[in-house]
């Protein structure tokens, strides 16, 4: 029997989930549970072990030659525990130890959510053969990853690209980090709801206040609900020609809820990135949506677990 | 004869100076000539070949076996051009064709100055030893570079680390670079002096409005002085904090003339760092002077050659 697939698990603050993953990225086997966000940790935890006794019990188990698990952040993977923001019960939670419990002694590699999502984009997706890139995620909060010459660059403890968290404002609106002018604070979701709220505009009849309904105002016309997208257009702008001009990078890869605003969001982006991106070495820089599905977590976790084979 | 000396060259919009520089960081020779910086790009390059066979003619130029250059930026290393802002005859000048003329096809590494002053303090100065390190430059502008995993990150153009030049403020004050509220435009020299004056802040009898003189009057107590010193520190901690969650770094090193105000700034800038650098796995970042004196530039550029031996 070859050894030659990845046991990968993604987990958030809504799900875990679980896949055996091949040499392709292809997921071969599959199991999910929903994430007791506010249980106490060994309860969370239960269900981690409950997604890897499924998948443990599949029968290509066998072939299973590494582990990939990628987790809500922060992480900490020199020493293998996690801090989710938004799974309270895990504060320092040694997950790596409570993974091996069932998977013994495989090699394992543990990143955040937005390594691994940048795992799966250059392995398979938007930054294939790219030798320096920005993955994000622009959704309910804001996050990404690295890949720098040609690798991915999770960081010492596996949370690099943490773009989110930025400040390109410095006096700026205070961010629950602790921080002010977060990117964040800017361009997620919630606050281009927020800010076109605050602004005047009035969801539809069916009361949606959500960005997607903000994106369908702006589609139509409507200016505050515009204004609103090209205030995160310019905040993610600044994040991602800062993250350009520290690292170099040739491509900034933008995926989650927001992103798929289309051009709502991509027009005025690309805009606003020749005001901040200006210095003769990030002019080229292209800006392209994600390309992996919702499978990313998983096939990025494996992704980062393919060094150790 | 060993091969074992590095022909290094430091250039700028003063002085053109280049050593040979033995495997401990040692300068066993020297030449110097002042940069013609407002002439054609000719006329530029006749002095750096000037100093370059002030070196050949020396005894031990049979013991070179690589040449590095830094040079004022933006740089090319791909290419091997080089377009100082500082030298208005250099635009995309080539300048690795120039040097070879008198080196011949010895190996050879072409970097920023910003990179060059990182990889002297990784090899010799403050940041040896240090996985992950930010170097940066303050005085008339603002440079960097960056250390990860260990390794000197030039970037494929050589001009990674560009903290000067990324965004804190959105919304801020012009810069001559074309964004708005770049670090450079708050935090250097020039921007400080003049945001003093403009705050009311008045030299001594000297006339003196350097930063240097600002400083000083900050040391006595001056509450203008002291605050245009705190701005700065501010925007450092945001870039730097940026940088820390963007790549992970565990210590950021900080030279140049406006570094040698000491406490007027560092303490500030590590009371500001705690605002902006929040998340765990950036919050025992250090911040330290630089170590590497008047020849970090040579010493440097030497470093960015070691790899080619």
């Amino acid at each position: 029997m070859p050894r030659d697939l990845i046991a990968a698990l993604d987990i958030g603050g809504t799900k875990i989930a679980g896949a055996l993953v091949d040499g392709g990225g292809k997921l071969v086997a599959r199991a999910r549970r929903a994430t007791p966000a506010q249980e106490a940790g060994e309860i969370v935890m239960r269900e981690v072990t409950a997604v890897l006794e499924e998948l443990s019990g599949s029968a290509q188990w066998s072939r299973v030659a590494a582990v990939g698990i990628g987790s809500a952040g922060p992480v900490d993977a020199g020493v293998g525990t996690v801090s989710p923001v938004n799974i309270p019960g895990w504060r320092d939670f040694p997950l790596v130890a409570g993974v091996r419990e069932t998977v013994g002694d495989l090699p394992l590699a543990l990143v955040g959510d937005g390594v691994a999502m940048t795992a799966a984009e250059h392995w398979q997706g938007a930054a294939r053969g790219r030798t320096g890139a920005l993955c994000m995620v622009v959704s309910t909060g804001v996050g990404g990853g690295l890949v720098l010459d040609g690798r991915l660059h999770p960081g010492p403890t596996g949370n690099a690209g943490h773009i989110g968290h930025i400040s390109v404002d410095l006096d700026g609106d205070p961010c629950p980090c602790g921080a002010r002018g977060c990117v964040e604070r800017i361009a997620s979701g919630p606050n281009i709801a927020r800010r076109a709220l605050e602004g005047g505009w009035r969801p539809g009849p069916d009361g949606d206040t959500s960005a997607a309904a903000v994106a369908a105002s702006a589609r139509a016309g409507d200016p505050v609900a515009r204004a609103s997208f090209e205030r995160a257009a310019q905040a993610l702008a600044a994040g991602i020609a800062a993250t350009a001009t520290l690292v170099e990078i040739e491509v900034a890869v933008i995926g989650g809820g927001v992103a798929g605003a289309g051009d709502v969001l991509f027009t005025p982006l690309r805009r606003a990135l020749r005001d901040y991106a200006t210095l003769s070495f990030v002019e080229g820089l292209e800006v392209v949506p994600a390309q992996m599905g919702t499978d990313a977590g998983l096939v990025g976790a494996a992704a980062a677990a393919l060094p150790l084979l």
